[in-house]
């Protein structure tokens, strides 16, 4: 299912093998929580070298809901989109976006932000969806503390998030499914807590192993620290995706720390307000200062915005409030994170990702 | 410069050359007010068999500025687009958009309706912005007198448009310049006043004449009954361009009665609302009735959404408020509208105009 073909230090190239296809390691996957990408096409993620597409288990169960989706013929007809599928098991949206009303050793039960309804989601609810969706990478159901929790809190969450990950694989393990199913380790931003939920959830055995509950606010010092003390516990046959990381410094670092998957909504979000991320560094499009650069956002890019507009064509659509400017931002920021995975792959490949780290942070 | 191929009634098929190629008459053009169409790259529309985007001079000359156009290398190179550009002379959005200050001989004193700064606009400035756009078919500065405007009052201000046509026409002439120049019928209601002024305007000599100031609320009743009035008065080897119109039945009207060029923002706005055009008349997508179609939006299109989209996602997309929604909706729409011209210059080709235009009444 994971196959390991190099290493450099703790960094690794790898093939992870899906029911839509094979992934080559380290990726990032491209964010289309409901089911759609922020103004792309996903024949445009595929051009771009994109293989996984990452959705979101609450939005969809709360719009259109995952009948209609399994009506469908599943996620993938439904949005168009041929390869790999990750599904986030709700549990940090709940945590983030819903009012939750009662959480409880059976599940959780929220409030829609769309609508207030009242909602129960267990953690074999979460897989049901997740296979009623048709995904090829589902998660566990997972408890995310708040960062204020205490050190009590965060231990006694652990293990719920481990008793809920043991319920999720029992309640997988009854169908038959090509899904790969992951879990998430927790324990907050304290090492010895981060190798007990590891521990717990490496004996309980899953395809793959998330990190969760980081990138909420910590410096990248704690957030690096963590990493440092959790992925030595994970299995090294066993693919490791950090939730929600994150700036291309960020990737860099976890990539160097054993990390193999990444989902951020910075290159989307960001495209949306106008910073642009260059092979120079970030590029405030907004800015008076670009209005006449006739020339490319990032001449080192060969992404169709930067083939065909420039800085002075990109600001004004921006200013102008057009929709195509968040298209064409958005196009291109992706395909920068994903040029950089690219550039991550081959380089661990040729035994040169030290140095691609050092020339990429240098320059940005 | 324009070449009739054939007739059938009053309806025509032709040819206008134009600097940026050729265009088949009679044809709609896309609307791409800042230079940009809602969420839609031109290579799309290129791809849809659109001939011709128009964009504005009103809205260009306050942002980015037609320096700023003309420095990138103009409009086409800026926007990207290879084909004929037509730019409305900002006449129309000065009236309908701007708080205007001071309407004199010499021109129009307005405040931006973006910052509220004063600008003031000549005949001989319209074109001198136009120029500097590189359009390929540029139009005179006219006045359009509100709906609510007496007889009176519409009489002088059609003597106005003619005589800033005529100093549009001076200032033209003194450049090389291969654009072609349009005149604007004014007249409002009034079929004399309408004959009049399309009188004084052919008198003068344009290369084709515009139809202004209708579509702005009266009945279709009414603006068929004008364009009968006006129409016979208009050059047969001349294009002309009803201006701002319209809904397909008023299109396929129009062409019965001789009008060879169309623009209008219904396509475009219809899609950005989820009112979207199929063969079986509006699909208002929005509605519960459609969040288990699990089929084309018009199963008669071949556009990328109807290819590759159901009406059960369309709807979600609409509702969950994604970005990707206006550009699916905007390419169905505006391919809709495309396929409808080429429909209508294939019949008007093999003499069966009528036949199509029953046909597609009876439908719609």
């Amino acid at each position: 299912m994971f196959k390991l073909i190099t290493t450099a230090g703790q960094a690794r190239r790898g093939i992870l093998k899906t029911a839509h296809g094979e992934i080559k390691t380290p990726f990032f996957m491209t964010i289309g929580t409901a089911g759609a990408i922020k103004g792309l096409i996903p024949d445009e993620i595929r051009q771009l070298g994109g293989q996984v597409i990452l959705a979101n288990t609450y939005h969809l169960h709360l719009r259109p809901g995952e009948d209609i989706v399994k009506d469908a013929g599943g996620l993938h007809k439904f949005m168009n989109w041929k390869g790999p599928i990750l599904t986030d098991s709700g549990g940090y949206q709940v945590f983030s976006l819903a009012k939750i009303r009662k959480l409880t050793e059976e599940g959780v039960e929220f409030q829609s932000h769309l609508d207030g309804s009242k909602v129960f989601l267990s953690p074999e609810d979460a897989i049901k969806i997740q296979h009623k969706l048709g995904s090829d990478i589902i998660m566990c159901l997972d408890e995310c503390p708040a960062a204020d929790k205490d050190r009590d809190y965060v231990e006694k969450s652990l293990e719920l998030t481990t008793r809920w990950a043991k319920r999720c694989k029992d309640y997988h393990s009854k169908y038959k499914t090509k899904a790969l199913l992951f879990s998430i380790v927790q324990g907050g931003t304290h090492a010895d807590l981060r190798k007990e939920s590891a521990k717990q959830l490496t004996e309980i055995g899953f395809d793959g192993y998330a990190i969760g509950g980081l990138a909420v606010g910590e410096p990248n010092k704690v957030m690096y620290k963590m990493l440092d003390e959790t992925v030595p516990m994970l299995p090294e046959d066993k693919p490791r995706y950090l939730m929600g990381v994150g700036t291309p410094e960020n990737i860099l670092e976890a990539v160097e720390r054993g990390i193999d998957m990444f989902d951020c909504v910075l290159p989307t979000r960001n495209a949306r307000h106008g910073h642009l991320y260059t092979s120079q560094g970030i590029v405030r499009i907004k800015g008076e200062y670009h209005k006449e650069e006739h020339f490319p956002l990032d001449p080192e890019c060969d992404c169709y915005t930067c083939k065909n507009y420039t800085r002075a064509y990109l600001r004004h659509l921006f200013n102008a409030g057009e929709p195509l400017s968040l298209r064409l931002n958005t196009l291109h920021n992706v395909a920068f994170y994903l040029n950089l995975m690219k550039k991550i792959r081959e380089a661990i490949g040729q035994g040169k990702f030290k140095k691609l780290k050092e020339e990429i942070l240098a320059k940005i």
